[in-house]
């Protein structure tokens, strides 16, 4: 066991320590060439993240705050009050996003999934957009991580290209970065928000995200801004300087944050891409949620194993088991991992993150260990399967 | 002179050494024991960093952002669409504030100091105080960092109170902040905002902001958000509950940055208060200027000594250097210093921040190495006194 508790939480995971000891990266002006060049390079990997090329136009942010932000920098750039949004939920953070939205616009439809722990209907998706009106805005959250749900990106931008071409597609992919398949032009996205410290692998601190040449325009064309901090149109301008290896300045960036990126964006992308890395989350999380099934006789909240996301296991508690007594006991035996969080569901199951070098890098033996401390936690509280 | 360039630019400033391995804490929950500790001790020394107690009701507000987001945060919460406000202008990041505020409300009135370098004048103030319109809000950049001006805060709160005692006192303190002094409460003021990485000196990454209980009723009682992220009504349960020791969860905080929040204030209170460093932070600045005004013959743009801030000189390129050279002759002897930043006045003038550890602290003598770079820079580049 760890001298300290690990964090097996859906975000922040544990970090590398090369990650760690860029976060100590001496003071570095943010338009001197040293950092500017450190910028350029985590903004070019960003579009590899992200399975973005610079010739489709696309524009990536990378800014100082956290996944939250994102939703705001969607809602006050790319929407107009009276635009139609229809939100897709499978939790608690697609409404949260919804909740956001509706600062910007006055027309917020929320289409929930069938049951909580299902993913969203694509027939009756389908038919909402056939016979409803039209969206100028639809999104998706790819990984929910209050219900460890995943949504299938590629087949519900394909339902939208084919009913609402005109509509932007969003995904909310905080939980899914870098632990999922997202291709960002070939299926035609126009906007993805995630975080960093989640399967990016690098502390909170970081809004990271990236707009379409359509989304990029409709935001150019809006004649009020909404945010000044988060407004794309000041931030694009700055974000290509650097990328084109200029210094720029509208707010000072988070220079060790960014480069932390810098050295986990490295670690992330293989032979120039971040398959294989997907590649891996999809293995540990296979192993992980048949141990907690077969040989824990638990049950997981999403309803079948292709709707559940990679990142994380969304798990009920069994029978007989008190909620807090069991993160209690993990956290002696070593682990942090995280209660539930969507309505009246929430104190029934607990979610484990495996994300990150703790669960697929060097040091992925932790989750194995994970995974014997929560059998001994349950064992403890007298749980037999 | 050290192996890495130093870096003297009014922010990012040089960090102390533990303050630099608290940004490689291992990852640790949002919402785990030890971090809520640490946040919770964050918060009751950002009140002494602002002079401000538990008994005014005010409320402290540390956010993943930069100073810019703070601007967000007074414009959407403070203002309503017809409030008159009034930005008083000493550079070029008071005329920033007005441009974001300009978001946030349709009757943005700007009083600009006499010349570039002047403070706001007290006389022309007060009379458009008794004149003019009643305002909603009124704003004073402490330091503008574009021209090295100090504004009183202390007397211009005064005419306001005497004048106009309903406007709120926002005051832009990114600049300001550890380095001048500023009471809170005892002033009446209602905003401040400031950021992590100028006297502070902790990496950029953190808006850090408190508001006054008037304040606060007032962003309550708007009916509908301007943001999500930047809400103080979402923010203000979160920041209680962490300085009450409890967790709670609105948007993932920069737990790394927090904890080195937390290592810079400890160092940063004396005798648990922050006056000694604003005190040490006067003499290192009265000491760099004597020494650029009477050893080198340069003449500072602030127009006499009782207006110009103590965090950073400003300082006119001496006739026949060119400020290009200057900058890149300073990075050769192995420091970063600041060019000009406001309209036609860019290029007359540059900036050397002397905030934190490197100009007080334990690593003061870098502040002198500084000097003796810049003498010899400006000797290299062929000036003579």
């Amino acid at each position: 066991m760890s001298a300290r508790k690990l964090t097996f939480i859906p975000g922040p995971i544990e970090f590398s320590d090369d990650v760690l000891a860029a976060m100590s990266t001496p003071s570095q002006a943010h338009t001197s060439p040293e950092f500017i060049k450190v910028f350029q390079s985590v903004l070019i990997k960003t579009r590899k993240l992200f399975n973005s090329s610079v010739d489709s136009k696309s524009q990536p942010f990378i800014i100082s705050g956290s996944g939250t932000l994102g939703w705001d920098i969607c809602g006050s750039n790319l929407l107009n009050p009276d635009d139609n949004v229809l939100v897709l939920s499978t939790g608690f953070f697609s409404d949260q996003l919804a909740n956001c939205l509706k600062i910007y616009s006055n027309n917020i439809d929320i289409l929930e999934s069938p049951k909580f722990g299902s993913s969203i209907d694509l027939i009756e998706f389908e038919s909402k957009l056939k016979l409803d009106k039209s969206y100028q805005m639809i999104t998706i959250t790819q990984t929910d991580t209050s219900s460890g749900v995943l949504n299938n990106i590629e087949k519900i931008s394909k339902i939208i290209k084919l009913y609402q071409p005109n509509a932007l597609i969003v995904v909310d992919a905080v939980c899914a970065t870098a632990c999922e398949t997202l291709l960002f032009d070939s299926w035609g996205i126009d906007y993805v928000l995630t975080a960093s410290q989640k399967a990016i692998g690098v502390p909170s601190g970081l809004s990271i995200s990236i707009a379409s040449e359509r989304a990029i325009e409709k935001a150019f064309k809006k004649e009020k801004p909404n945010s000044f901090f988060a407004d794309m149109k000041r931030w694009t301008p700055i974000m290509k300087a650097y990328e084109d290896g200029r210094g720029a300045y509208f707010a000072t960036p988070a220079v060790q944050l960014i480069h932390a990126l810098n050295v986990s964006l490295d670690e992330l992308l293989i032979n120039d891409s971040i398959s294989e890395n997907v590649k891996l989350h999809k293995i540990a999380s296979d192993n992980f949620k048949d141990k907690l099934v077969n040989e824990l006789g638990l049950t997981l909240v999403p309803i079948s194993r292709d709707v559940a996301a990679h990142g994380l296991s969304v798990v009920y508690y069994p029978d007989g088991i008190v909620g807090s007594d069991l993160l209690t006991k993990m956290a002696e035996n070593g682990f942090t991992i995280a209660s539930g969080i969507y309505k009246d569901y929430k104190d029934k199951y607990f979610r484990v993150g495996h994300m990150g070098v703790a669960a697929i890098g060097a040091r992925k033996i932790e989750l194995d260990q994970c995974f014997e401390a929560l059998k001994l936690s349950l064992s403890q509280l007298g749980y037999t399967n």
